[in-house]
């Protein structure tokens, strides 16, 4: 397939870049991205993997990337990598990324910023002819919200050249499977391999925070210490339905066993590390009426933590307590792990020069903060070493048509990033 | 309106009467009753309150009334009343009740086969030419299910004589009001006051045990100790809905109160006595999703108990709990009282002949049995002494079409209840 050259997007862009700056740029470019033919919802925004709009959208990208003074390809998975050479022309590489797709009514700058801020370096130091002992690569995942498929992160993870046991015959809402949606791309699951970035330096990662401890702290920009570690399960209670009037010590009811299960859960997360979180978010008691014991509930369970070792040590013990409290209950408890994504802790070099790019920018120490969203970056992290540069979001609302950043917030987390690569060049 | 004979009942009834004994005559009649017309469901049966079921059934009714040697009456609230009088002819009454309205899917002998059994009763006595010192009424009480619109009990309430509030602009799931309803069978909320029972010496009810005690014990008929009251609330807690990220320590989760709260209302049912009994039926997280800390919560809470003063004990406790969990967790909780059925205990006296009239029926002492499910006895108990029967069903399942009873449980407790009205005879 070939992404020509976005002309309505061109005229847009005239006006938005009589802008000088940078950051500027990188948010009304976002902003533009976020109605049709770069959204595949009419109001708000909306780009799946492999989309209409996905395939729009890496039009435009393909195009500013050229203009940027980089090559583009379009990697077996859908990643979009735009290459700027280094000197040597085989010199490793330094990434620059975050992903392009969106959830469902989402916001325009999740993802999508960090793109557009990797587009913005490089043409800052190609506009001065400036080239370093590596290439730069910007590069933008096409897969990482899992928005259409039951899939997660198979962007990055192609890109990391992790192995993956992929069922591409899985579909999203409209049946068309993750086998044919490939097709019509020309790419195919088989080919996923071929989607390694090879000889990769170092992963850098501009993300809004998507939680509101920067705007809490009055800073633009966040230094992030780790992504925390996911697990995710399925946990069904089984016990007997009875009528309101069964005697308690006759009973075997499933919402109390849910309920005391809900209250030890809690109770984990809490006794753990600060950065380990548990919740229950979903419960649903199966035919339940005011006046029946409940027989069945089905809820989810999700424990995340940043500090190695503290999500299994969690689970461990949940999972101890789950037994106990099914044989103590005559319930039985079933549960299925639905998730399981690996976190990871920022490099501590790459952090280094990141904080002191930060407060060279802001004149400050940045705040270090922990990450329980995910993102591509604990994947990228089982490749190279990694880091993440938070930006300030209103609120801390993300995955919402209402998600917003501002102007100088973008423009200061631009100049960290030239900042970081120039400090990256004189290491080498 | 006129109740005319039901031809087709009574080609229905002369097979059926070809069988002599009473028992199996008031099972038959409660079968030939299951189906259209007397059920306004196609497949199964579902009765309810004035609806054109109930009009054909109480035709019916009327007819075998008037075969049993009673006089035969449609009271204003839509109670049908057979009179067998006694000498002197304004003699005091002994009520035989239950109800004639059912569930939608409902079971054939829930409520109705009490009432088959009092013309039984009355036809064996009428067949004899034997007349007591007071009238013998048998009562078919209109609403007790409250399956048709959100009433209860409004047949047994208005003949125990008892204030209502009723909203006769309440509707049907079609939209027909309380007021037309009534209307349509020349009836009104107005005159429900005439409907009140004079001069009653007593109120007994025969009734399917709807729980599984006799069927354990492999009784065929239980004495009842008493009817529990109940209390049904909706609850409401309200905290903060925040993404699953977040730590422990800055949570409101509406969902770990409401798990808290279970477990305490669990609690305090196990602590109190045997009678008492707490159940949390509903539970619905409001939007929830497996990464987002609950944000509201609405759950229903039964509590029951047939020791006087144990409900309310147990409500008052478990406020007290709510109310500081709400303080401990800074989560609102509302508690909004839904619904208040006033127990009853069982008369002693009646209590006594009706255990006598069992051994001499059964030859063992009866089972001593609490009602955790509402009946119109515990209404009826606020005008008059009562005692129920209780009569073994399959697997105390019921409010089900699987509801089942045998011809010869049933011929022990018309047994049962002729020699009943023989020593209450002896008594006056």
């Amino acid at each position: 397939m070939s992404f020509g050259p976005c002309w309505d997007m061109l005229v847009y862009m005239t006006e938005a870049t009589d802008n000088p700056i940078h950051g500027a740029r990188a948010k009304a470019r976002c902003d533009a991205l976020g109605v049709p033919p770069y959204s595949d919802q009419k109001d708000g925004l909306f780009r799946p993997y492999l989309g209409p709009a996905h395939h729009a959208t890496l039009g435009c990208i393909a195009q500013w990337m050229d203009e940027a003074g980089m090559s583009v390809e379009i990697d077996a998975v859908g990643n979009i990598v735009g290459h700027y050479a280094g000197i040597p022309a085989d010199a490793p590489v330094l990434l620059l990324g975050s992903h392009v797709d969106s959830v469902r009514d989402g916001g325009r700058y999740d993802g999508m910023l960090g793109v557009m801020l990797g587009i913005e370096t490089v043409a800052f130091f190609h506009a001065q002819g400036r080239r370093f002992p590596f290439a730069i690569e910007v590069i933008g995942f096409g897969d990482e919200e899992g928005s259409r498929f039951s899939t997660y992160m198979m962007g990055s993870r192609s890109a990391a050249g992790l192995e993956q046991e992929i069922d591409d015959t899985i579909r999203d809402s409209e049946g068309i499977t993750l086998h044919r949606a490939l097709a019509d791309w020309g790419l195919s699951v088989q080919r996923f391999g071929t989607a390694r970035r090879q000889n990769v330096l170092a992963y850098l990662e501009a993300h809004i925070e998507q939680a509101p401890h920067l705007e809490r702290a009055a800073r633009p920009l966040g230094l992030v210490r780790g992504i925390a570690s996911q697990y995710r399960y399925r946990v069904t209670f089984t016990g007997l339905a009875d009528h309101a009037g069964t005697a308690m010590g006759e009973r075997r009811d499933a919402l109390a066993a849910a309920a005391e299960a809900i209250v030890s859960i809690e109770a984990v997360g809490a006794a753990g590390p600060d950065d380990l979180v548990t919740t229950v978010g979903v419960l649903q008691v199966e035919n339940g009426a005011p006046n029946v014991v409940p027989g069945q509930v089905v809820m989810t369970m999700d424990i995340r933590a940043v500090t190695p070792g503290a999500r299994e040590a969690a689970a461990g013990e949940i999972r101890s307590m789950l037994d106990a409290l099914s044989r103590k209950r005559q319930v039985t408890v079933q549960v299925e792990r639905i998730q399981d994504l690996q976190g990871a802790l920022c490099d501590e070099t790459l952090n280094r020069m990141l904080g002191e790019a930060i407060v060279e920018t802001t004149g400050e120490e940045p705040p270090l903060l922990l990450s329980q969203a995910g993102h591509d970056a604990m994947v990228m992290a089982r490749c190279a070493p990694m880091s993440m540069l938070f930006i300030r979001c209103a609120g801390g609302i993300s995955h919402n048509p209402a998600e917003s950043v501002t102007v100088s917030d973008v423009e200061a987390a631009f100049d960290t990033l030239t900042r970081v690569i120039e400090k990256f060049g004189e290491d080498r």
